[in-house]
């Protein structure tokens, strides 16, 4: 079985981690492929980078050329799973919702310790349409910004255990989950200190996006997700009418 | 004062029946600018169109090259407004909600009657994340596609005062709201013969924005919707790196 | 467009400081009327003056001689407005809905700021059946009773911005909107100070009670707010059957 | 131990009929006093006649000149019940929330059949705000005004058993509310029809206050039912300033 | 009239001041039968205890061999009642429910104050599933024992009267509900201390029970909580073909 | 890895069954074992054998003789995973969450469709509880009975389908969830005929278990699902003081 783990940054190194970690949980026999996206944000800490990840990662789940099985959108509170699951045909799996769904199997709340304040909004905000929130005692923020994960881990832990610890005592949560694709391999350290299940969101999808596949399931064609219908779309996939490089603008200039 | 009013797909003629309505009820000295996007769907009736408009709409409106005062999104149901309030400092104004918030103004309940049914979860969870569904009597599908509103109109007014007319003796709406932007001047043949007040979103919208404007009051920028943090976003404006055109394959061919 | 703008009390000046608001923001050729009931509280701090108010107002309004186009009820967290709903055929706008509803433009959630803390409850109540309470992060008291704020306005600033500060930082509102109609011409000193949008539902009501009448919209009269069955009232109105004077007893004796 | 029964409209055989099923269930040693208003509609069928029936009721408490130890309100779904507990020490009742409760102390769901449609909302509001809502499978309207129910009582048991079987039937309701003070003695016959449990309000509420008042418990009086402060009332108790007449216009005449 | 009042745990001295605290609200003429459970643990602190009670008091009601005319459930948010309900035709009362119905109307808000942090999600459940829980503000355990209750009375008054002291200042609560069968007689010492109603739930189940057999009212048998299908039950009732003695092996031993 | 999977009935051929569907997903090297009770009754279809269930897995747990990874309660809608939970440190997974959580990665809405009618209820519970109730479109109820099931397939398949297709049409499902341990191996026919994902709670549940094992995850122990204090349990494990028999009397006698 073959799975694409894409990640919603264009930063290489992320992607390389959050595959590494699919790989550590994948049953034996399971392809891990991860994805970078073409264009977009090199990290996503707000709506602006989130709707452009949605669409590049769209754009780069259509563009692989090989066939594939399931497909885990490594973004934590991202938007965009929605497109995916009516472009394919295949079951599409986003690692907040599978990180929330495990969590609620291990205790009676869970919280989710993420990266800045900002994000709490965007992650609140997709676990309430997802309709896993009722057990949500809180989403908390470390202050780490999404790069600085990769950059200094030992003080990203410290952050996230800090976090954990608060929402454990005064928030009631049972079980911590890790709100950020690129925490994926921290879990084990900050179990071990905050002495609570934590739960790692592209872990977890593995497993779920596994178990779709051989329970013969993928995402209901009825409705929601029923396939695009026919139409004209002008430039897509963007990446194939796109010259993008790396010397595009930064939004700081474009925005203000 | 100038409102850009960004249509969501690439039908000009849709834009223009859209600005024609915004102006019906603009204020004397209100400028109307209708932005038709560069790339994507003809027509947006489902997640994958929509989050392509999502940053279509973004990219239309940060590619305007004056000064404007306010922005409507005039996309029934549609992604993108966030992203929308963080690239700008003036009032964001979603036609979904402000349809939603005027009608809650004259009735205790109100219903939408959209185009298609695959449109209706996508209304039903903007108006939940917008916390304006609590008095949402149900949101219901005329069976008509979003190009088939311009040419059929009579057949629209028809589809759509049918499913008004469930909606107030079976659901106890008492306040229609027109679900689609393509709807836009249908209001009245269909306030006529529902017997209930029919709100136009693209009409509520422009009355919303001009009073934010004249109250002085703006998107709050101290935590959701605050500016994009500088990062490196590669190929943005999409517009400036892409050179899409009308041949681009449409979706049917590269989705299945 | 003749706009009555309803106090909930009988002090004359906070009539007049209402009405000088609500013209501040009114359109040119809009005519704002400030209304003060013929009897009731001299301020509304709880449901027994309120539910007073909510007769006294509909009394003024129906006994006001000269036609009008759009009612606005100037007292925030008050009853009464469902009544004035099935009395009249023009909009009807509560400060407390205008104002929630502006404010869910402008940032993910917001605060009130109100008067006493017995009040609280009272607005919480109204929010809640107003379907406007789910992106509402608090409703806080600055300890002010509603007389005060006009003896002293100094004082009443700062412990309105004293609260608001606390809502940004603790609840995490981004938009406070200010929860007393005796607080009208107050936000731009909080503004200032507290670094967000901050509303006024007397000026956020004009907006919306204009925007009604601009598109032609008014209350629909199918079934909660369809007009009073004729029926025999003893009483009613009541002004045409009392003489109240200022030398009636206060509530204190009476109650206890 | 007196409790005083206030019905709150001015038919006087409504309050005896109110009275009458209070003291069927009332213990030995309860006298039970029935309250009329001096002003008023003669049925409450809205939200007009029901905010004059709250100050009406608080009047006709207020006035009544010799101790007593509860107070139970007897309109069901009616405003004012917030109003008389702050101006009151003993306990308040109100005939719509002892009803709810008592009902879901006997089956998983319960429905209330009201009298006309339009009543339907003010119920659901007021259940709401009470949270007791949540096991409420639905409000349905027999169709018959509040003073039909007197003239024709095997009419109006007809109607309501009609749309009990429904509520049973359809919105898997499991107890049934009789959802008007006039429909007090009714239960009996409808329990035997419907073949479930048929609660009254008026009934539920004796047994509610006597409850309260031998356990020695009233409204807290801590924050929200706290007395009102001591301030200048102009008019008030109405009655005691105002003289009206049965020959005081009807509010159709008023009204439009 | 007889109600059996059922104890959840084996403690007899419990059983004992539960029958006397139901005795003290009791009418003339009700006679309080109180039972302790032939197995289970002698203090339900937690899920395992709770659902043992729960089979362990249907045990004890069914061999109850006189007639009875209500059954109240003496734990504090403990499993069963709904069983109970099944098994039987006359009225079943669970405390935790009675405890929150009756604190509704006494108060906008209440609070729970029970015995360990451990058990406040169970509470926090049942009030859930019994809808009773808009109107809660929180749950606050005490941090004493069940069995510590009995044998520390003083400290337990002292550690319920600080949280309650909490609830009211920081939650808003306005009346206090106790959180334990066990708390019976505690209501007028924390009463006389907090300044706030204090709700006892085993007084309150004694009201609601005696008046539902009053209004001849009981479980509506039509769904939910219909007699049990005749099938076959191996070990039923537990306490027939069982013979447990006090030797028996403590959780503990088995658990770990 | 051993996974127990604990039948709620004490039908043996439905627990074979059970199991046969468990490893029909179970992946290389995990070993399932079928767990019968030793009491209780020959199908769950009500809260009494419910109650009763959840005491028998535990006691059939705790005395399974051998190590084992995880545990599965295969009962759809019934108590007890929470005491489970506090006598394991291993993982337990609930069908009926199992079954919701996966369907929830589906499709916007899913419908359970269960036995009778009167399970309807326990089941919207338990998903109330578990906080996966905000997308469940809907509970149906086939009306076969549990042991129908077995003993008439293909009538079973029909009366599920009949239920699942009116689910899709009115309910708006898009994804169909089999609401009975008994109904384990009928969803590759059901899936066929009604053209949406069906899923199957023992499958799903496997599927979970499995995963958490090997991300190394378990209940939480912090609080809610601590252990059982030390303490005096009279009769447990109750198989050990037991000597139930299949002549012991069945409810019907015991309970009217």
């Amino acid at each position: 079985m073959r799975i694409l783990v894409a990640n919603v940054n264009t930063t290489q190194s992320m992607t390389d981690s959050i595959a590494a970690q699919a790989r550590s949980v994948a049953a034996p026999g399971t392809e891990i492929v991860g994805l970078t996206p073409s264009f977009g944000a090199d990290s996503c800490e707000g709506n602006f980078e989130s709707y452009l990840a949605a669409i590049a990662v769209m754009d780069a789940v259509v563009s692989y050329p090989e066939p594939f099985d399931a497909v885990i959108q490594a973004g934590y509170g991202e938007h965009g799973r929605e497109g995916l699951q009516e472009l394919l045909d295949v079951p599409v799996v986003d690692i907040t919702e599978a990180a929330a769904s495990t969590a609620m199997f291990l205790g009676h709340k869970y919280s989710v310790i993420t990266t800045l304040d900002r994000a709490v909004p965007l992650i609140e905000d997709r676990l309430k349409l997802a309709g896993l929130d009722a057990r949500c005692a809180s989403v908390r923020a470390s202050g780490m910004a999404v790069l600085e994960l990769e950059e200094e881990p030992e003080r990203a832990v410290e952050a996230i255990i800090e976090q954990a610890l608060i929402a454990v005592r005064d928030d009631k949560a049972e079980v911590i989950v890790l709100g950020c694709g690129g925490m994926a391999g921290l879990d084990e350290a900050i179990r071990r200190r905050a002495g609570v299940p934590v739960v790692d969101g592209v872990a977890s999808a593995v497993i779920i996006a596994e178990g779709l596949v051989r329970m013969g399931l993928s995402t209901s064609k009825v409705r929601t997700y029923a396939a695009p219908r026919p139409k004209t779309v002008v430039g897509w996939p963007l990446s194939a009418v796109a010259a993008p490089s790396a010397a595009a603008p930064a939004v700081a200039e474009v925005a203000r």
